[in-house]
């Protein structure tokens, strides 16, 4: 069955009128139309009982269509008021809606009130935990793309071994991994790369610039791709030359941190096992104060999706669900690694889907 | 005064015991700290009679320090409730909030409810007027940023006269004009690069891809760099080889509605007003039908901010303000022509900060 039936259905349980969905991702879930509406109005509305419509800019209904959206289209112009639109247009399909669904991690206080304004207050109730339900679950096209999306960060990281040498600065390895990528297709990164070198690794947010890379460094790469909708997330930490003793005790900590999670994937375990697994060993080593994030998170059209890999989520993981595991140690003013791979859970265990390399490459270019 | 002095004299004025600011962009307007929190927990929190404190993932504390903010920070953990740390560290600086303000245009309904969970239903007021009223004025020091910005949107579509020719695709462009500003520095776009050929630039918020340009082809780059904080934001139309009669004169049409616009800028203009007089010309020239969207809209720290020059906005213009003016004719299937510049209000009239020149140039490489 269709997304847009499976929610139908569910709204139908739960004698739910409508839902109206605002998030580009989600909309891009249901539709196949993605677009960042910038502050305009996009959004689709889904009635238990009658035919869906998408609003969006007027400018931007080809977009849609061409996107292969078969239903009806409200566009609004941006002298209009989108939420009065929006109003008349349902009120066409529904003369009064008394429960309607929203997600109350995407929608904004203003809207909120407009929609109470003119609906007239009808119950709200989150749709979030629906909607993220769905999409925890890959199926096998989105599986497949994923697959894909994952092949081309394992690329990007070929292609940062190839680059690094002394004196050449993080923003120019940057700049020839995504265009390397760009010139097989890629249009968008799923966030900023991450280039970070030496000590500058020890920041696990920290900012790529113009440091050069010296003998000796570790460099930490975070980075993915958006292929076909989907995203794509991948950390590896090279060693440009041989590095140092305590580097290198380190990050062998973190890879069998990395692994021993990794190992222990399969349909039942929980989320915070998983975390606890991880965690164990790098407190063990001594360092566990200097793991100072959760252990992953799920990956799809968001880079950050469900389900959350910390410590007290107890949710079970289960077949189709795709996320990261990505342990770190970050000494600051030392030395900062972290090892990341996308993950498909399978019916009896893991699909890795990032395949580069994850013992220590040393790089001699 | 600094801004958040400004602020708290604000909230002193309309009895408001503290606003907390999440908006990312906002969030770097008052404290200089610019960061993409994705789900997790960013925002200042501004007391009316307390010193304010920032709070932020744990592991972003350090680039917070660095980018200068000296106030209190208080961080959380992905395990840990964000909303009920900001409470308790509230609660320390002032023991009952019964008003508070914040971003209805930011907030998403889910902090709302934990809001007034935590803080026990306090009065809620919007704060996005006075934000964006003080943002919309820019100072000094950030209209010199400002220029800077433009200055390398400039050099862009110079890069891009020079690329274009007979075969090239639009990612190819828009990859080697990337690529040319990241050798200046340029670490973000304001938005994605769009480079739009032929019929392809007849839709206005269509996606760059693999087409090839041809000779007599019009094309069309929308792109802005991010500049020490703020955005740039310049469209030009180039011709590839000689352009046909329509296209020639949809053209001139474009230009002369845009540099009627810009020439009417001035303290004590409407926003109305200016999108009146690009879009007059541009309806009595016939082609109304085919502007099919909002003259500009202001631009500093976020690409898309107040004011917005549409048809209903009554908003006058006052010196410090900062907008694009970017009228366009898009007739599908045929032809997209747009022509687009930043412009900052002075005291007596108006700055162009893009100087691209604006007369078609026809690019013979």
């Amino acid at each position: 069955m269709n997304k847009i039936g499976k929610l139908q259905d569910h709204l139908k349980e739960n004698s739910v009128d409508a839902a109206f969905i605002t998030n580009p991702d989600n909309v891009f879930y249901f539709t196949g139309f993605k677009s960042n509406p910038h502050e305009r109005l996009l959004g689709v509305m889904i009635f238990s009982g009658a035919e869906p419509f998408l609003i969006c800019p007027q400018m931007e209904i080809p977009d849609a269509e061409a996107a292969g959206w078969k239903g009806q289209v409200i566009g609004h112009t941006d002298t209009e008021n989108a939420m009065e639109i929006l109003f008349d247009a349902a009120q066409e399909k529904m003369a009064q809606i008394q429960t309607l669904a929203i997600e109350k991690t995407h929608m904004i206080v203003e809207r909120y009130d407009a929609i109470n304004e003119f609906f007239g207050t009808p119950k709200i109730v989150g749709i979030d935990e629906k909607v993220n339900a769905m999409r925890v679950i890959k199926d096998g096209s989105e599986l497949e793309i994923l697959r894909e999306a994952a092949a081309l960060a394992d690329y990007a990281i070929e292609v940062a071994a190839k680059t690094i040498r002394e004196g050449i600065t993080e923003i120019e390895v940057m700049t020839e991994i995504e265009l390397s990528l760009k010139r097989r297709g890629v249009t968008h990164m799923s966030f900023d790369t991450t280039v970070l070198t030496g000590d500058h690794a020890a920041s696990p947010h920290g900012k790529t610039g113009d440091r050069k890379l010296q003998k000796g460094d570790l460099v930490l790469f975070d980075l993915g791709v958006v292929h076909r909708g989907y995203c794509s997330d991948i950390t590896r930490t090279l060693a440009l030359g041989e590095p140092g003793e305590e580097q290198k005790k380190v990050y062998n900590i973190v890879l069998e941190a990395e692994m021993a999670a990794v190992n222990a994937v399969k349909p039942g375990v929980t989320a915070a096992e998983l975390d606890g697994i991880a965690r164990n060993v790098i407190t063990e080593a001594g360092y566990g104060e200097y793991f100072t994030h959760r252990l992953g998170h799920g990956l799809g059209i968001s880079v950050h999706e469900f389900p959350s890999l910390h410590g007290s989520n107890d949710m079970k993981m289960e077949a189709g669900m795709v996320f990261t595991i990505e342990p770190g140690i970050y000494v600051p003013g030392k030395v900062g690694v972290r090892i990341e791979d996308d993950l498909a859970v399978t019916e009896d265990g893991v699909e890795i889907l990032t395949k580069y390399p994850k013992e220590l490459q040393i790089i001699n270019n």
